[in-house]
């Protein structure tokens, strides 16, 4: 099957491109190198099975011209800025990267008769839910950061082209995901600082910020073991059932860095910063019941990930 | 105060601008007359205290330095396609006028310190319901339209940038609006249609598509009552609790017509076109509960609505 990866060259995507052409696919990337990046599709030059184009999926006419030559049976949508700290600064990053991709995406399906779509959402559509636990079916969709909002538009824009073009749409809402070419968030942060000083370490927030974190790996095998939907849209939230606090994070890098005693600094209050959702519980019973189960718990995910974001900068 | 009305050229903008400056207020308008036109403000040329700008709110440069020129302390959003079945054909036009109209407007606000916004959505935003009454806590926002799709997309990006910028928003989710500068919609076709072949009428679908149809003076009334609000996002659906048919419309059309036994074709199906909500029923406890209701029903709405359609073309 030909397939487009939208955002291919990014964290998740090269992963689920890696995923695909182990599948048998031929698969086509598009990305600007916004957050992806040359290093991420470095292994795949030269496999007749794959093409690139550098192109921004927001130019509608650039991403037409891609459609009219392939011919794409399904796509995979996972461009999308994916730093909620860089947009909280300057919103319009979303408005291009976010939500205007999804859009153009839609159009150029709309025209080329494209009836298969993934779409990467977000536990962010959710917003601040007091500690609750969310499902798919959650009244209240109220997020607080610019990036759950052009997530949750483009679930609403995603759920009119899909009734008026009769497409399958496969949507997962997932929290923080991690794993091998991840490029920024807390572990990379954490790393860093005590990289610069390994004598103390500070912490945004009381450090009692929990959160679900989720490999990699198990993702692009849910997205591979669910992609094939009925017509309309299937929503899944996907994710572990632990979570990991940031404080708990400290002490893995701590370990794995071999440093020992180190004094944490917190800077206090509940959220990291404004649009973070400070503690965050994921109701998983509708993909459970479904068949799936992420193999590495939160803490294991996290662990992983340490080791490889040290190994991978010594 | 000093209030901006984007859209205010349009249908329902035009009549809150009346509103608003009988009210005390300065007021600025803004419109590109896609939708809206010069004949909607004719009647406030030379009024000191109205003020127009020819602009498309799309286009951010042009709106930040209207923004920063006039320092506004409340903005009224009413831009957007309102012709749902043109998107339909062309989805690309609520991305435009209905989707970047609102992020461009936020980012000024962002900008500039606005804190006060009304937003004009729409009871699209709910889709299909099969005839389930629709509050404002309903679970399932799945819209069946690009506008409705845009509209929902707008009220996500809405909760983020409140939020972000602890602003006080209201958001009116209403049904069909009508009443005098009308400029589309099933009233006109039928009057169109009767004046260029008074023998007979062609009504889409089965006739028995049943909506409620709310008066503008009566919309208008519900936002002046409402515009002060806390903190955070205030969503109210907004509309009359009667409903009207479209064979109740051709009936009343045809009456003040004074054309009688009027044969009706149907073309059968459910809806009219694809997109369109066929049966819409919408639950109105909240805000009647704050006090408000509509002072004309639905049949009254259309009657009045029809009086003047065929008034002004003669």
């Amino acid at each position: 099957m030909k397939v487009l990866v939208a955002g291919g060259a990014g964290f998740i995507g090269s992963h689920l491109i890696d995923a695909l052409l182990s599948d048998g696919n031929e698969v086509v990337c598009i990305d600007n190198f916004f957050i992806g990046t040359e290093d991420n599709i470095r292994h795949l030059q030269g496999n007749p099975h794959f093409t690139f184009y550098k192109s921004d999926l927001s130019h509608l006419d650039e991403l037409d011209s891609i459609f009219a030559k392939e011919r794409f049976e399904y796509v995979f949508h996972l461009a999308a800025n994916s730093d909620i700290q860089a947009s909280a600064r300057e919103p319009m990053i979303e408005y291009q990267n976010t939500y205007s991709t999804t859009f153009c995406i839609l159009e150029c399906m709309r025209r080329y008769q494209v009836k298969n779509l993934f779409f990467a959402s977000t536990s962010a559509v959710y917003g601040e839910q007091m500690g609750q636990e969310v499902s798919e079916g959650t009244a209240s969709l109220s997020p607080i950061s610019y990036y759950g909002g052009a997530k949750l538009g483009s679930e609403a824009i995603i759920s009119a082209f899909a009734y008026m073009n009769d497409l399958q749409v496969l949507i997962f809402r997932f929290p923080n995901v991690i794993g091998p070419r991840l490029t920024h968030g807390v572990i990379f942060d954490f790393v860093k600082m005590l990289r610069e000083d390994p004598t103390q370490l500070t912490i945004l927030g009381d450090g009692e910020q929990r959160k679900p974190y989720m490999h990699v790996f198990d993702l692009v095998g849910a997205i591979m073991k669910f992609r094939i939907v009925p017509k309309g849209v299937t929503i899944y939230n996907v994710g572990v059932e632990t979570q990991t606090s940031v404080t708990r994070i400290a002490h893995i890098v701590c370990e794995k860095m071999n440093l020992s005693n180190i004094p944490f600094h917190y800077t206090g209050g509940r959220g990291g910063w404004k649009g973070d959702v400070p503690v965050f519980a994921y109701n998983l019973d509708k993909i459970h019941a479904a068949g799936w189960k992420a193999s590495m718990s939160s803490d294991e995910a996290v662990a992983s990930t340490v080791e490889q974001v040290i190994g991978c900068k010594r």
